[in-house]
């Protein structure tokens, strides 16, 4: 099978890598960064940290040079889906794409531009070290499944996930992964912007019992609004939080949104945060705590340019 | 009437330099800084901007060296109010203390020194810009009156009163400032921590309309724990948020928090949106918004030293 990793950051990275390994897979690589294009085209995508991998794949900043692909599999940032998924539509036109991204909203934008539609969501993360290295700093399960408004066939998302997994990152199949996207987005929302307004990894956040009432607080608000859309959360995001600050876990990690503001990049939170407001104000469910870190970040944001 | 101001920051530097323009006052000023005290010997104390004035006095960093003063004014950042009276209480032993501090609780801990206390309130603002150089960001009332547990007498409190509006600092001596200080509290808890966390000007937090509505979250907060104590608010703290908010007047000041923040100081948070958290939990008023903001700037502290 061909594979195309659509943004080859740090996540996207783990997965175009570590799916090189594998004998019938043959991965390509869509990014915008010229240097890391360059650099895995003369080099390889080097992995350290939680796996040592070097992949060798053929990357490009060009969408035109992408052949037909059997799969996508979107890693961009949430902000740069609709702008990616438009350039590189071409190569999916008989094939199915997923979204391995932050947030909530990332299938609808892909829906726009391709029929089949895998929702997905994963935890393994990292982040770039210098062009065609990335730092894996967490390992994790991925799970996928068929995005409701325009799904991909049962039988190719358990193809994928097969892939995946042989490749060194489990992933399910499964036929709703809402929940499991959704107890990652509440995870996140809860923690990632008080890293990112604190300076403090995942760790100190959790264990700080005032930062650790309030993470829990905005745990609750999204909770309600999953209750509101009848979604089942595939497990407790506390269990999450408790993991992400044991010290031999992500301790010291520093959430993507807190590598943004220390980059002064655009945050997620507007996919985070953000779509947890949007589907509580949908569904009738108040979400005051997630309203008002979604204003703090983008008011830090702001404080950039201004 | 000899005066001594406790704590020469930018406030404490506004009251001595214009104070110190009176012939029927002697000023006296305290201060921890050696460099700021040295300056203010050799060249006098010099303010400019809103206004411009030097102002000599008598500085010293030795609190031995005070004389019997008539009137302390403490205006020493409210984390260091305890060591700052305790220093040099034995120069009011006749005399009366006024906190012009930020947030709630200053006047409790003068009390422990010292006999007779008059609560106050100030709007004026500054930054230090160099050793005995204060900028004047920021002109506005002060308010004085009685604490209520070892209350000046109302005679002292108007002479004092007298001076300061002579001297520039327009003051209104009133029988419970209470209502004038709570409503700085609120305005500074609603606003000073926002900035503080988004690196926003006053101005630019209030003409962005989801901070502002934010702003007016916390606002709501503060008024009904002053209900719940039976404190009237001598005016809508909203008017004063619409106020720092006009291109004319403070929007470009950075909050004293953010300027804190900046500088990787410790905060006054403990003692404003603190202050309103512990008075709220004793009146039974929930401030979740307030204790957000707290466990928020108590984290951004925190990731100086970890």
């Amino acid at each position: 099978m061909r594979v195309c990793i659509v943004g080859c950051g740090a996540v996207g990275s783990l997965f175009a890598a570590n799916l090189a390994q594998l004998d019938d897979v043959e991965v390509w690589a869509y990014d915008v960064s010229v240097d890391h294009v360059a650099a895995i085209n003369e080099r390889g995508l080097r992995l350290s940290g939680a796996g040592d991998v070097v992949g060798h794949l053929r990357a490009t900043a060009d969408a035109a040079e992408l052949p037909r692909c059997d799969y996508g599999i979107v890693a961009t940032k949430a902000m740069h889906t609709a702008a990616a998924i438009e350039s590189t539509a071409q190569a999916f036109s008989a094939g199915a794409v997923a979204s391995v991204q932050n947030g909530v909203g990332n299938e609808e934008a892909i829906a726009g531009y391709v029929e089949r539609v895998i929702r997905g969501t994963t935890f393994p993360a990292g982040r770039i070290v210098a062009p065609g290295h990335v730092q894996w700093d967490v390992k994790g399960e991925t799970t996928i499944g068929p995005f409701e408004l325009k799904p991909a066939a049962m039988g190719e998302i358990e193809r994928l996930a097969d892939a995946c997994t042989r490749a060194g990152l489990p992933t399910n199949a499964v036929p709703d992964a809402r929940g499991a996207q959704w107890r990652k987005v509440i995870f996140n929302a809860a923690t990632n912007p008080v890293g990112a307004l604190t300076g403090l990894t995942h760790g100190q956040v959790c264990e700080d019992s005032a930062l650790r009432r309030l993470v829990s607080a905005l745990v609750d608000e999204g909770k309600a609004v999953c209750a509101a859309q009848a979604i089942e959360l595939d497990a407790d995001p506390e269990a999450l939080i408790d993991h992400a600050a044991r010290r031999d876990v992500a301790y010291g990690h520093k959430a993507s949104m807190l590598q943004d503001v220390e980059a002064r990049r655009p945050t997620e939170v507007d996919w985070l945060n953000g779509g947890i407001v949007r589907f509580g104000r949908e569904h009738g469910v108040a979400t005051p705590r997630n309203e008002m870190l979604a204003a703090l970040v983008k008011g830090l944001e702001r404080s950039w340019t201004s």
